[in-house]
């Protein structure tokens, strides 16, 4: 039995047309001699009108009921594709995530998933051709409804391929994997193959390609990826552990935008400040990304970023920190945008760092930060384009 | 512990405006000292958007994923109510049939069911003030998602207070249930109290109130029920076991509308003829109602009566017949109303028929039947107005 798992984003399936579009593919592919679990998001906008919904009652609904209302909405998804598969002569049959036996953790809105009953779905899969499986959910040994968080259906779909030991294809409006973001840099190049380390740091950065979570199921289970467009017969992008040789040094590059940068300055230059500044942030759930620490004089001046989601909040929390802190000055700079180059080559080629510093040289750079595979810069959004455009004839992206 | 069991119908909980005032309802009810299971059908037009999807799909929709599709509907509505409760600070959960524990036949669009989880419930309701159900649901032995058909959510809320030995209170847009059908009679009467019989003969003949199936569960675990008005405090309707002997002779009147009459004549008199036609219109799935057999010199002459809702199908069965018996002359008469009057005290009270036929003088009827505690009369639809004003007159409705 050749099984093949697919994912079939929101868009893919917006509307019954498009869904029989799809029911249509997937007879051809169990022509071909495949068996296949699919995973599918929610129609369209499904999930947004559900949310909205929530909100009008209110602000911070219960997060239980928040994942019984919004899984509602694959469950929708994936019993009209059975219906589309079962009209034309395709034995096929939905499940959701209990009758699929997908176990997660109970942490509500962002549960992880623990099992997957892969005798179970072998035994759906030895009675029909196709099984068509609601992706972003799972549920709790009391039988809660979960939700997996954001790009939830991709980590389904990599879960599902990696246990059933089947490649995992991941269908969406993108034709594959690019270079960089299309929109901000029209003449980003296709990839034909980027590893699972390169995509995972191009995901963390800012690439909404596939989420960080399903990669690292799929690199820890070495589950071949696959990414193409639902409604074309475009080459895709392969996604594995295989380092080629002739790979280029920079892969791809990714952007983020709405960073702010937050500066505080005169702290005392005792480390345990900065730990308690961090400690104090992570306890009320802010999120910081790059970080530079200076010592000047007898003083700390401290540098780091968030992601602008819950700005007022945010600086909520500094005037308190300012309260504790009373010396400190606090400044912010909105807007700022990151960006970041990504290969597996920089971890052997030197002078990257200089080629990007050099491409940059008329750029004012706020912050640097590098890793092994990477290095990101924070900018003022004014110069993104330039950046995107001289980082990109740099690296040939 | 005292427990209420409430059944809110699609447009009690038709937006969320609707769904906070419920929530309100319930918190004062719970502050009374009760505990609450409550069900809830789908919000307002969800359904129906629901099954028009699938009939982009398909005209014939595989009742397994039929099942699956529509039942999201309860779900979200059974979420958005506890979100409102616990807003407001009330201990609340959402259970869906599998949480719930409802069994059923596994018969998808039609099931029956078999078995509700008692201790299961209990549980939950020792742990919350309130838990909330989704309605017309179930789940079979092998975790397939069913419902219930016609009137399913009324069906779960009787089942389940008959479960959990509680009275159940089904509220809706009407204020209780009527002598007969505010909208074609005004001057319809709401009665305090009605018993279980009664209102069994009188949902069968067309009243919309409560489903028959719902009724004979709650006569048969002796399960008080309460129609009300969700939105007023308004009494409502009182149904039980209890007959009173002040009651009237005939309690209320039904009306069904778009009935066609089937004539067929010059039948042979051989009556395994009849039996035949009735077997293979069985068959086929077409309910027959009213029948009358009128033996003619050498000749059965046959008429009876079914609901216009598959018509064409319907003909083309009766054509086939035809072909089978081909002497026979089949008549057509669309668009006749079936009025019936119901009530306990026609047992024992004569001369009920006799007034019934005097207050109809000026109507021609084309056919009649009669129970213990009921008599229908088929007229042609333009006489119905007339027959209500004379029948309520006759019999004070």
């Amino acid at each position: 039995m050749k099984i093949v798992v697919q994912k079939y984003g929101g868009s893919s399936v917006a509307d019954t047309t498009k869904i029989m579009k799809i029911a249509e593919r997937l007879k051809q592919k169990v022509n071909d001699g495949n068996k296949l679990a699919v995973v599918v998001s929610a129609m369209g906008k499904t999930t947004n009108k559900l949310l909205k919904l929530s909100k009008e009652i209110t602000k911070k609904p219960s997060p239980r009921e928040l994942d019984m209302l919004v899984t509602t909405g694959e469950q929708i998804a994936a019993s009209l594709l059975t219906m589309a598969l079962i009209e034309i002569g395709i034995k096929a049959k939905s499940l959701n995530a209990f009758q699929a036996g997908i176990s997660t953790t109970s942490n509500h809105t962002d549960a992880n998933i623990k099992d997957i009953a892969t005798e179970k779905l072998k035994n759906f899969l030895n009675n029909n051709d196709v099984i068509i499986i609601t992706g972003f959910q799972g549920i709790t040994k009391d039988h809660d409804i979960t939700t997996l968080g954001r790009g939830g259906s991709d980590t389904s779909a990599v879960a599902i391929a990696s246990a059933l030991n089947a490649p995992c294809e991941i269908y969406s409006d993108f034709p594959g994997i690019f270079t960089t973001d299309p929109r901000l840099f029209p003449e980003a190049k296709k990839l034909k193959h980027i590893t699972y380390d390169e995509i995972m740091e191009m995901s963390r950065l800012g690439a909404n390609v596939l989420h960080p979570r399903a990669v690292e199921i799929a690199k820890k289970y070495n589950t071949p990826l696959y990414c193409g467009a639902t409604f074309s017969d475009e080459e895709g992008t392969i996604i594995d552990n295989k380092e080629n040789l002739e790979n280029p040094v920079v892969t791809g590059m990714s952007i983020m935008v709405k960073q702010t940068q937050v500066t505080i300055t005169n702290l005392p230059t005792d480390h345990a400040v900065v730990n308690n500044i961090f400690a104090y942030l992570g306890e009320r759930n802010i999120n910081i990304d790059m970080i530079s620490i200076i010592h000047l004089n007898d003083n700390l001046n401290l540098s780091f970023t968030y992601i602008e989601d819950d700005q007022n909040y945010f600086e909520d929390v500094m005037e308190n920190l300012k309260f504790e802190f009373h010396e400190c000055e606090i400044k912010y700079s909105h807007g700022c945008t990151k960006i970041s180059i990504v290969g597996l080559g920089m971890r052997s080629e030197k002078g990257v760092a200089s080629r990007f510093f050099q491409a940059l040289k008329n750029i004012h750079v706020e912050l640097v930060t590098t890793s092994e595979i990477k290095i990101s810069a924070l900018i003022n959004k004014k110069y993104m384009q330039d950046a995107i455009n001289a980082l990109a004839k740099e690296f040939k992206l």
